[in-house]
C-alpha cells in the first residue's frame, strides 16, 4: 500500500520515516511512504499558505487553493483522502483495519485554525485522533501512519497481532522479563511455573485487573464468561482486603 | 517546562523538535525537549533492550534495568514520569492542562510488547492516546508533548485558546479565508455581512451541525442553552428537508 503526507512541514517526517518498524516496512517494499509539500503549489508571491478567516475570528486560514492542488497532485481513482482534523470521527484499531485494506491513503494535515471548509469535497474522511488540541495535523498522521503500517501483511509476525490491546476490550496483563530477580523486585512465581493454564488464568485476571483499574469503560461492552465473572469477584475482595 | 522524552530511538524526535511551534518555542526558551536514550544504559554486551517474556507468548518485552537507569539519569525531585501505554488512561485536553504546570515531565515510549512491570515504582501515571495499537510510545510522546507545548504561556496567542476544540464540548464551525470565490465555491454570505451577533449566530448553529456528524458522544454531557436548543430544532428539519 501507499500513504501519502500532505503538508506544509514535509521535513517533520524525516526522522519518523526512516526509525524502527516503519523504515523496515519501507525497505521491505511492503509499504511505500511520500510526503507532498503544499507550500510548493500556493500562487501567493509570498508563499504564504493562510489568510485571515472570514466573519472574524482569531487565527490564520489555509487556503484551499494549495491544499486542493497538492492533493489532486497525488490522486489516483484508488486514493481516499483523510483529513485529520479534531472535527471528525475518533480513530480507533477498528478505522486501522479499514484503512490497511486501502490502495493509497493521503493523510492531508490542517494546520493553525483548520483548512478552508471548501476542500471538503475532495475529502473522503475527517479523522481525529483524540480529545485535545494539538498545533497541527502532523503528529496525527504520524499515529494514524504507524498504526496502519503495522498491520501490513509481513511488517510484523502474525502471531504478534493475536493477543493485543484493544483485541478484546481487555488491556494487556502484565509483562515480565529476565533477570527473575531485579534488585529483590521477583518476578509472580506462577510465570515461571511451566503450567500453561494457571499462566492463562492469572494473565486473564490481571487484564482485567488492569482495564477495571484504567479503563473500566472498556468493561461495559464486554459479555463476561463465567470464568471471567468469578474473577471479577475475586479482584473486588481483594481490593476490601487491601483497603 | 522540561520536557524529557525516553526511548530506544531518540533520532526519530530530530524532525519533530526542530520543525514549526515546537521549534519556535524551544528557540524562544519558553521550553526545554531533551532526550535520553535508553539502550545507552543497558549493561548486555550486545545492547540489547529486551528479552522474551516470562511464562511465554509472542513477542520481546523491555528490561527494567535500563529504563529504570535511564530514567534515575534524568529525574529531579520535580519530575513526573509519564509512561505511554496502552494500559493507561485516556489522554485529553484537561491532562494537558494538568501537565503544563508541571516542572519536569519524562515521558517514556515503551516498545515491543511493553515494558517489564518491575518498572511501575517508577512511573506516576500511566497513558494511553487512544484505543489503536502503536508499534511503540514514540509518536504518543510526540502527540503529548505537541499538546502539552502550545499551551505553555507565550507559544501561541493568547486569544487562540479561547474558542478552540474541545474546550466547550462542541466542535470547532467551519472555517474560511480568501477568495470569496474560489472556482465558483462562495463563502457563506453571512460571513461577509459584518454583522457579528449573526456570524456568532451562525458559527453556534454550525458548530452544533458539525458535533452532532462526528461526535454526538460529545453532546451528551452538554447542558444546552434555549438558543441551542432551538437551533438543534433547526438542524433537525433540515435533515428531514434534505433527506
Amino acid at each position: 500500500m501507499r500513504i501519502t503526507i500532505a503538508t506544509i512541514f514535509p521535513e517533520m517526517f524525516e526522522g519518523f520515516i526512516s526509525t524502527s518498524i516503519i523504515k523496515k516496512a519501507v525497505l521491505k517494499g511492503l509499504v511505500e511512504i511520500d510526503t507532498v509539500d503544499i507550500r510548493s503549489f500556493t500562487m501567493d508571491k509570498h508563499r504564504r499558505v493562510d489568510d485571515y478567516p472570514f466573519g472574524g475570528g482569531q487565527g490564520l486560514v489555509m487556503m484551499a487553493q494549495p491544499v486542493i492542488d497538492a492533493l489532486n497532485s497525488v490522486k489516483t481513482p484508488q486514493s481516499k483522502v483523510i483529513y485529520l482534523t479534531p472535527v471528525g470521527e475518533v480513530f480507533s484499531q477498528p478505522k486501522a483495519k479499514e484503512f490497511v485494506m486501502l490502495e493509497h491513503i493521503i493523510l492531508l494535515c490542517g494546520h493553525y485554525e483548520g483548512i478552508d471548509e471548501r476542500i471538503m469535497d475532495s475529502v473522503d474522511i475527517c479523522l481525529s485522533i483524540g480529545d485535545f488540541v494539538l498545533t497541527g495535523g502532523e503528529v496525527a498522521a504520524m499515529v494514524v501512519t504507524d498504526a496502519v503500517v503495522r498491520l501490513v501483511d509481513g511488517v510484523i509476525a502474525e502471531a504478534s497481532h493475536q493477543q493485543e490491546s484493544f483485541e478484546g476490550d481487555l488491556l494487556e496483563y502484565p509483562q515480565y522479563t529476565r533477570p527473575a530477580d531485579y534488585l529483590g523486585k521477583t518476578v509472580p512465581e506462577v510465570l515461571l511455573s511451566g503450567n500453561h493454564e494457571v499462566i492463562r488464568k492469572w494473565r486473564l485476571k490481571e487484564s482485567i485487573r488492569k482495564t477495571l483499574q484504567y479503563r473500566p469503560d472498556l468493561l461495559k461492552k464486554r459479555i463476561f464468561s463465567k470464568e471471567e465473572k468469578k474473577m471479577l469477584l475475586e479482584i473486588e475482595s481483594e481490593k476490601v482486603e487491601k483497603d
